[in-house]
This record gives structure tokens, sequence and C-alpha cells, in this order.
């Protein structure tokens, strides 16, 4: 487990499931702020108005530890669950308290105020093909088969190490996407062509390509002074690789300073709009 | 891609950056709400007033079509842009501004408003670690290698398909774990002993098992009509390894009804634990 720097303040994501909500929110509230060194601590599975108590002493102890209150993310359902939050020395903003009501309102339905919805396997049709989708994407990574290529929802294709795998296994992970991939390598480039199977995934290919100094150290870390990751190798890839896209009308873009989860939106928003 | 069955409702998620936060949190409390169809659509990248006029009309459109207003969550930061979206004919959700200024006022700090922060390539050291650990956990799935095993964070165990390389990915990908996994098999229980490499690994150990009517089905899927996907060897298997797990002192749960997400926060709930 990585170690957590120094903090000036503790933040806690409470959650009657797996927290991923409160997480992800907090991280993107918090990114607001610069300089502020934060603690993180998940409280997942407070499930019990005794676990809820549970929870609210750690929060208590830490604030005591810290000398300043810890500020709070939950996403808890059950009133008689969340009511044990109230009045704890701490900042909390309550995601749902906020939002229940109106949408109520809104759909005229009451909520079912039931724990651990989000991030279940209850949508089992959705989650088998999830599941199944990773299955897939790691059977078709860097082009280990071409069998069941029609499967596809997408192929990315590029040089080694541009981030096509994993970019596939994100998709394939968060989306339910079967996502393969085929790797750009030097001898398609002297033959001027794709690898010859993917003619006939044309409408399915979207391209990743990456600065060649970048590629350069990534494929450094993995095998230091080749030939493979020399920068003039990276620089004539790079070209070749690109002026194939081109070339081919593939719809690509550059993964040097995206993040996994960006380059995934723009392929998914790619897709979508077909 | 999927294809999106009939719906009662549109929702929209805007974002200035990739658009998982407004959708994640959409996600969690829509999932509150049963027996209503929705029609999901994301608008990631809606930087600049421009784009969001365009989702503006999109939205607009989609309302008229639907004869309903459309729910729309959005994370914009940016007040410029997000202004755009004040009157147009949805109920809008915004995440943002609800909570920045509390906590402004908390940290006594102003927030930097600076769009698409989150789940980007930014912190680059935290970045470069998720990319390590998803390289380490494809290399370490499956048993496949034993070099390098001392720098696995956890090493996930169990027999055939219990779910130990999604969970394994999904640790690496969203947590920057790295997580091996190392499959249990007949002969391991023939010899009544775990796979000889683990045991100067056992703190790092967790296991999964799985209840044997849904190995067999997951199985049968993969193998139909095997030996391997048998319900008598299913039951053999689970049972020799849960004796195995129990015996050598190792922390297991069963990965039957919970989610890749449940099964990822439960082992990283144990690993914090410590």
């Amino acid at each position: 487990m990585p170690d957590q720097p120094p903090a000036d303040r503790s933040v806690f994501y409470v959650s009657d499931g797996t927290g991923i909500t409160a997480e992800t929110f907090g991280h993107s509230l918090l990114s607001q702020f610069e300089g502020i060194r934060l603690r993180e601590i998940r409280l997942p599975f407070t499930d019990s108005p005794e676990k809820a108590r549970e929870a609210v002493n750690r929060i208590r102890q830490q604030g005591e530890i810290d000398g300043v209150r810890p500020i709070v993310f939950s996403t808890l359902v059950n009133p008689e669950i969340s009511r044990e939050l109230r009045d704890m020395p701490a900042m909390c903003i309550d995601l749902f308290a906020n939002f229940v009501e109106p949408l109520e309102n809104e759909f005229g339905v009451r909520s079912t105020h039931r724990i651990g919805r989000s991030h279940t396997a209850t949508d089992s049709g959705q989650y088998q093909r999830r599941i199944e989708a990773i299955n897939f994407s790691l059977a078709h990574d860097d082009g280990q088969s071409n069998t069941g290529l029609e499967k596809a929802d997408v192929i990315l294709v590029g040089v080694s190490r541009c981030g096509k795998t994993p970019t596939s296994l994100y998709l394939a992970m968060q989306h339910g996407i079967k996502a393969a991939n085929y790797p750009l390598i030097p001898e398609d480039f002297d033959r001027g062509r794709l690898p010859e199977v993917l003619y006939r995934h044309r409408s399915k290919l979207f391209g990743l390509s990456i600065a060649p100094d970048r590629l350069a150290e990534v494929r450094f870390e993995r095998r230091p002074n080749s030939r493979y990751a020399s920068i003039e190798n990276c620089r004539a890839e790079v070209g070749a690789a690109e002026a194939m896209m081109r070339r081919e009308g593939i719809r690509w873009l550059s993964s040097t300073t995206k993040s996994i989860e960006e380059i995934a939106a723009t392929v998914l928003q790619e897709l979508e709009l077909r």
C-alpha cells in the first residue's frame, strides 16, 4: 500500500456500499483546492447504526489528533443510519440528502432508501456483459487473437506502449465495451499497410498516438538502451503510424498528456457519435 | 455498443472533463428509484461556452422528443460555462455549486475553478503508479510469473474462474495496487499445500471463493460439458480450496453475489487494516 504523506486535513468517505460514489465525488471537489495535504480514509459497508457509531468514533478521534475537524463525504441512504452522523464534530457533506427529495418530486415516486444499491452485481445482465468484455479484452490484447474480432465494439491501434492495453481494459471494466487492441509494428510500416485482418473491421478502428520523447521514456523503462526505446526509432515509428492512420482515414488522438479516463471518454464519445 | 432500451426519461451527464464524477453520482442517486427506464447520454469535455450552448440545444431537443424535461447532472466548475445551463428546460443537478463555497469557507482558501481537474494525468507520480500496477497485475495474472512477487501489494488466491483476474485488474486500475493472482488447482489440493512460492508471501494472501453451482455455470460457458465445469468437480474444488484457506489462516470472502467493486472494496479495507 502506498504510504500516505503528512496531512493538513483528514477526509473520510462513509458509505453503506463500496464508497466509490463518495470518493469519486470527494476527489473531484477537492481537486479544486490546491496546496492542501489530505489524509483520505475510506469507511465502506457502514450499513448498520452500530457501524455508523463506530465510524463517528473514528472520525472524532482523528479530529482530535489533527486538531481540526475532518471533512466527511457520505452516501448513506438509510435515514436510521445517517442520523448517527448528524452531530459529530466534522464538516459533513451528505451527497444524497440534498438531491433525493427533489428527484422524488420530479419522478412522482418515492425512492427506495435501500442501501448498497450502487456498484453491485444486482443488474446481472449488465454485470455479466462487463465480465465478458474484460475476458474479451484480455484475450484480444496486443493482437493476440484474430478469432472473434468481429465481436469487438472497438479495436484500438497504435505503436507498442502508446496506451492501448490500459485503455482497452478500462473500456471493458467500466463500460462493458469489448475493446480489442492491435499493435502497429515496423513490418506494417515497411509494407505500408495495416495488418491485413484489420481491413475488414475498419469502421471499428480507433488510433492512439504519443509524442516520440514520451514514448522513448516509457520504452526505456521496459528495455533500457535498446534500439526499440531509442528516440530515433520512436520518432520513426510514431511518424509512420500517424501517416498510416491519416492515409487509412482512422480517427486517432494523442495519449501523451491524457489519462486513461480521458482517452476512454473520447473513444466512447466517438463510438456513440457513429 | 449495447443498445439502449426504450426509456421514460433522458438523463444527461454534462462535464468539462470525462464526466465520470457526474455519471457515478447520477447512477448512485438514480439507483434509488425503481421502475423508471432511463436513457443516459454523456456530454463530456464541455469546456467552453460554445460547447455548453450546444449541450443545451441537445438537451432541449431531447426534452421535446420525450415530452418531459430531462434530468441533467453537471460538474462544470467554470461559472462562465455553467451559466449557459441556467435557464434550460431541464431538472439540473449541479454537483459543485452546492459544495464549493462551504469548502472554501472551511479551508479558508478560494477554489481554483479550473476545469477538467479530476481524472487527469496531472499528478504524474500517482498516475505512473497506476500504469505500473496494471502492468504488474497483467504480468502476474493466473500465477504466470513468480518473478517480482515480493513487489505485490496483495496476492489473490482461489480456484479457476472465481473472479481473481477482474478483481486484480480493478485494484490496479482504480487504486494503483499491485495485485497478483494465483490459482489453486487440483494438484495443490492433492498435495494438501499451497503452491510453494506463496508461503513466503503469506501476509499478502487474500482468498476468493464462490458457490459451486455459480462456478459450474461460469465454467460451463468456457468449456461446456467438461469435467472441469461439472458440478461435482466444482463442489470438490471449492470445498478443498476453502478448507485449505481455513487451514492456512488466509482471510477470504465469497464472490458469488458480489460485484468486482464490492470485492475490491473489501480487499482494500482488509489491506488498510493491517
